[in-house]
């Protein structure tokens, strides 16, 4: 969302919101027939306990307060992570938890670093906070680069695996850089459930800086719900409860989360299928002479073949009511990021192309 | 909530969150016959359409991201209000609505100011955002008083009625005060519905510089769903939903308070009988004594009669089964905070006394 403010120069609003180039989510449109590929969307339902719990919540508790700390459901992500309460953080999605770090992990006129391309969020915090943004650009293909030791920054922003890329780095990698970066690095795990079950909650439960940040939006199909979660130190974690909204997490979020930790195997299954239906269409891409990077994801980062922009792919799929999600700029322009649907509607944009 | 971190100076940690005193919501024990009069939650269920939505509710479309600017849901709250789309922000909560507003209209190194006594969380925010808080000290019964004109702050918190007073200020002598004042007046109406059919909307559809913040918590039985909003200027809106979280309002979030929007009725015939209610406990408690603050909203701020300290009461009140709120402090630690219940909720607190 880009607002036009009303004055150019508002003597009212904080000059760096005046400044702020607002995060722009991917379209939500209402049309009928619209094959949804651009936001990463859970193309399956989320588990039937979720439906159960819904039916079976009394409208009448909304008089009442939610929990303040998730206490209920911080247990059962501790019990399904393996680690204590006090190492789990609950937020509005992971979109509150990625602000919650900005601001609690830097000083005024710090910076945060993260490589470059990644999710187009980070900057837009860091801007928001009034804090730098360093960049590690990338190497052709995407794959991981070593952050230089002297990076002036006191939170680094991993997605893992990366987006829009969807490449996942070693976690020894990832655990080899987390031991010599000076400040707190936040791995972004939202797609992790696809990337095969390799993870860095290991990093989270063994080292004091770092981080995992998980979402129930992708792989549990909730990303109505608005449900993240951060698992790390005691002091980490402590340190962005102290800083929320007093409730951040309403009663019927907390309340469904509940009901969808309680059935990881559904989810497990769900992503399963999406991994699958990736690989298929990743082969078949391939075979079509697109690059396809390879993908830890629910989406796939594909280069068309020589001759198409993916400017021009992106708006052909369009007209054909098949929505992709493009990222214009000097390192993600040439591709286009493709979420991975049903079988049926990968079946029906591979027909399109 | 109060956390100690595992180092007295960390390394990773903001100083100022270091620092942060973080707001105590009051307490939300699970203690079976509780009256629970401590929190102001509305006694009474949230209306029936409310319920009716939740029943209705496809749990299937939450693998879908909200919209993220809430657009149907303004729609409603603009018609109901009387004002555009674009005059109306809808957040997880007025919580999220001060919280951004603390930020936006006010500039690093800057200070937001209020009366004092008022809402806790206010000087919260102020030292979250690393800004001034300054007070305007209410004289002795908690009416009105001119802030003076060279007040150093660009943010104005106003609960009207004033919490935890109750206290009402009439709207002509607001609207003086924000047309001298030369900041950002953010008018709290968080209990506006027991005040008896007077607001301020007026001032935030006139005047450029005020803002009113509402909520679904107390007057619409909604406190567990997380509701907020905020009209004003279209250049005040468009910089908070600049800064925002992308999804800040979740799928049934949006949808349930449609509902309770949609039966405006029901919210008001429930105000009528907590006004009631407060005005037979009023009369009640002066007539043992009690001086008892004129209250403009859900709750009464009484002093116990002389010989009876407000903390012991509160104490002797919590051994009994019952829980009100008690503020310590030089200006509130003689009064007694307490909800209005239902009337056997009353009756109850009033026989315990």
């Amino acid at each position: 969302m880009r607002y036009k403010m009303s004055k150019p120069m508002s003597t009212y609003i904080r000059q760096s919101v005046q400044d702020l180039q607002a995060y722009t989510p991917g379209e939500q449109p209402q049309v009928e027939g619209l094959i949804k590929l651009n936001t990463n969307e859970n193309p399956y339902p989320p588990s039937p306990a979720v439906a159960r719990a819904l039916r079976e919540f009394a409208a009448d508790s909304l008089r009442l307060y939610p929990d303040p700390v998730c206490r209920t459901l911080r247990e059962r992500i501790a019990a399904v992570e393996g680690c204590a309460v006090e190492q789990v953080f609950v937020g509005n999605g992971s979109d509150e938890v990625l602000r919650l770090a900005t601001r609690a992990f830097t000083q005024p006129g710090g910076a945060v670093a993260a490589v470059d391309p990644t999710y187009s969020l980070y900057p837009v915090l860091a801007a928001a906070e009034e804090v730098g943004y360093r960049t590690v650009p990338l190497p052709e293909g995407f794959g991981w680069i070593e952050p230089p030791a002297a990076l002036d920054a006191s939170l680094f922003f991993l997605a893992n695996p990366n987006a829009p890329t969807g490449v996942f780095y070693p976690v020894e990698t990832i655990r080899a850089f987390c031991r010599q970066f000076k400040g707190v690095v936040l791995v972004d795990e939202a797609y992790v459930a696809f990337s095969g079950g390799r993870d860095c909650l290991a990093l989270a439960k063994d080292l004091p800086n770092v981080l995992v940040c998980r979402t129930l939006s992708k792989s549990f199909s909730l990303a109505g719900l608005r449900l993240g979660y951060a698992i790390g130190s005691a002091e980490l974690i402590g340190a962005m409860y102290k800083l929320k909204d007093s409730y951040n997490v309403d009663r019927l979020a907390q309340a469904l989360a509940l009901a969808a930790l309680g059935d990881v195997p559904w989810m497990q299954d769900n992503a399963r299928r999406i991994v699958a239906t990736r690989e298929r269409v990743a082969a078949e891409l391939a075979k079509r002479g697109f690059r396809v990077i390879p993908s830890g994801a629910n989406f796939l980062f594909v280069e068309p073949p020589a001759g198409k922009a993916a400017a021009d792919l992106f708006a052909d799929l369009r007209i054909k009511n098949i929505l992709v999600r493009y990222f214009p700029g000097e390192r993600t322009g040439r591709y286009l990021r493709v979420s991975i649907g049903t079988d049926a509607q990968m079946d029906a944009f591979l027909a399109a192309l």
